[in-house]
């Protein structure tokens, strides 16, 4: 619960917070509807923590310890985080890799990596008094919002494409959210969710736009930091739509870094889906923003973005730690769902298993050694969508309950 | 980690431990097929902890302590347990009551309580040095044991019934398990799974029968007791199938009464469906054993059986410890999805959302007082069968993406 301002990720310039206040007022001017974001403000906090609290990392206090909030008690009861990190011999081991971990991230109360930014969001959103957050949302950040919301009591209103998966939709809606289906794509959303703050005066959570949202992901890189100290993982693996859980995975090593609880920083490497890779041809181009892709589309609905809107900020961390950003396909991410679950016991959704096929592409790229320690983060429950795992596997028929019948079954 | 034995919950014969044995030989005899068991073993250990362990109750080596394995390292790594205790203000005062929890269990690995057993089973699967286990299962103990299979790297047979929700068959061949879905009942693969046993010499982990179920479930009552420690809370309530979850919360408060770390044992309030409701009518009738219900059937798949496995020693457990068993509605368990997650943040299956409408019904009948203490066991995560949450809530049609349609949309 240090102090904190506020400082432009581009120009440096620092600014008090202020909920109204999304992005430097300098930086952001360049800006064009519906491109990357420019001038993504980030936390910078005076008076970190100089050791490991004595709390365990899935206490909440070891988080409240680094986030920049007042009061512990501004945080509703809801335990995002504290989830576990596992050693994955069995998968490492097939990979010819020695040393790799999950973070499994699908075991957040809603099943994702984003109830990290909307607790956070939430707490603030209590200190500041006021009673509606909004976000636009693939799918997983609404429907962190609208549990979150729950819990605090914390009106939400969540502008989704039409498209998202029925498990979503269905549980944001069973949270109590708000819950705007837009005839359109996720960035027509985010457009939308952007003029309905100002015309209503609702908090936004949109991703990038609203710095607390890096700063509640990074919770996830305090925690495999804690849970590995003293080593430091060479290299953690982050699937990428829009590009703020990277953004907050690097806040996160560096802040750790800067109160000297670590003495590296490692590579961070982005996945993105080939039919919605802007970041990686930016990447690819050497360039310092991402062109968007028109029409994007994935089996992995929470990385299919037309214009990643932290591409900036997403890329600028990639160079300074010395990362890279790699592309899967749609079939090498569906068939990484049954390989990761079966070797590790973590089910996780097509973005997250994504984390999966892009170790494999980094190592036969040569981005990846495999002497190396790798943590892949799995950023969502294989739950959240069931019909995309339903096409990686094999369903039986049934059998009649008979001894023969399962004799002749298994002789299959 | 300390010396065990078994001991017949009936007739208190003790027999020390052996992969092959389910039940006491003696009170087994007279049982018939497809009806409850008789003589089913419970673990009796020495050498319980008398004082809480150092460890957090998320921490494995807290439930290693109370647990019969030889050594810690006989589990694989496999985070079960460790769930959120997360008290529940708005819910309790929307019911009057002032001070009650929820046990959100669906924040296993696999996302059920089930996960609690299988770990165990998969534990003394090692030690036993056998690789296949096989289990009968509605849905749940079989995903969770595909998951803890794939964790340990030991093969996992599940017999289910072929009505079984998608996403729990999906996720537990998604594991890699040799799913059989048996065109039948629960109760029908419940037998054929017993038989498929003794003829392939698989290690059987069928509910009931196999005595680590119920130690493993009782893991759930330690890390109540732990962190509400030194307060025990008056009432629990679970939602019952075939009685093997109640039996292991029994299990976990009667441990740590006999070691002396919590002084009084909580009233367990069993819930089932009322078109599978044994228990309860067993219970009405002042009966210690259940008659079958031919053609159970319910929203809650969890909960649907004809015959529960463990009614005998489930009652007796309600008996000891004064507690009760009602029965709700599967309109009532439809509405508690929505309710329980608009108030707290918490997605449930209909299985597990029948603890809420459980706890109403007990309310009414004046089985629970509004100032006790209450704990809700939520044994599933809703995102196990989104079909059924999505018949409890409405779904929203697209608006196009325009400020002046988002206002029309909330303008009704």
């Amino acid at each position: 619960m240090g102090d904190f301002h506020l400082r432009c990720s581009e120009c440096g310039r620092e600014y008090a917070e202020d909920p109204a206040r999304l992005v430097c007022e300098a930086c952001s001017g360049m800006q064009e509807p519906g491109g990357s974001t420019r001038g993504v403000l980030e936390v910078e906090m005076t008076g970190l923590p100089e050791r490991w609290p004595d709390f365990g990392s899935s206490d909440p206090r070891f988080l409240a310890d680094f986030l920049p909030v007042k009061d512990p008690q501004s945080f509703p009861v809801f335990a995002a985080g504290g989830t576990s990190l596992m050693r994955a011999r069995r998968l490492a081991g097939e990979r010819g890799l020695d040393r790799l971990w999950i973070k499994d991230d699908s075991r957040n109360p809603s099943g994702s990596t984003k109830d990290r930014a909307s607790l956070l969001v939430a707490a603030k959103a209590g200190e500041y008094g006021l009673d509606t957050v909004a976000a636009a949302s693939t799918g997983n950040a609404g429907t962190a919002l609208a549990a979150v919301g729950a819990a605090a009591d914390l009106a939400a209103v969540v502008f989704v494409p039409a498209t998202a998966p029925e498990a979503k939709l269905v549980q944001m809606l069973s949270y109590g959210a708000r819950v705007i289906p837009v005839d359109g794509t996720y960035d027509d959303a985010f457009e939308l969710c952007l003029a309905a703050c100002r015309e209503f005066g609702w908090y936004n959570r949109n991703t990038a736009l609203n710095p607390f949202t890096i700063e509640g992901k990074k919770t996830a890189a305090l925690e495999i930091a804690r849970t590995m100290a003293p080593d430091v993982p060479d290299v953690v693996v982050i699937p990428t739509g829009d590009g703020v859980i990277l953004a907050g995975v690097a806040k996160g090593f560096a802040d750790l870094a800067a109160s000297g609880l670590i003495d590296r920083i490692p590579r961070l490497l982005a996945v993105q889906p080939e039919g919605s890779a802007a970041i990686v041809r930016a990447w690819a181009a050497g360039a310092h923003d991402s062109e968007p892709v028109r029409g994007a589309h994935s089996i992995a609905d929470s990385l299919t973005v037309e214009a990643p809107r932290n591409a900036r900020l997403c890329l600028r961390r990639l160079r300074e730690t010395g990362g890279a950003a790699v592309s899967v396909s749609d079939a090498e991410i569906l068939s990484s769902i049954p390989r990761l679950a079966s070797r590790t016991g973590v089910f996780a959704e097509p973005a997250a298993a994504a984390a999966l096929a892009g170790l494999a592409a980094a190592l036969k790229a040569g981005l990846v050694d495999k002497t190396e320690s790798v943590v892949l983060l799995i950023t969502g429950s294989g739950l959240k969508d069931v019909p995309a795992a339903a096409r990686a596997v094999t369903r039986p028929g049934p059998v009649e309950p008979t001894l023969e019948a399962v004799s002749a079954r298994l002789a299959l």
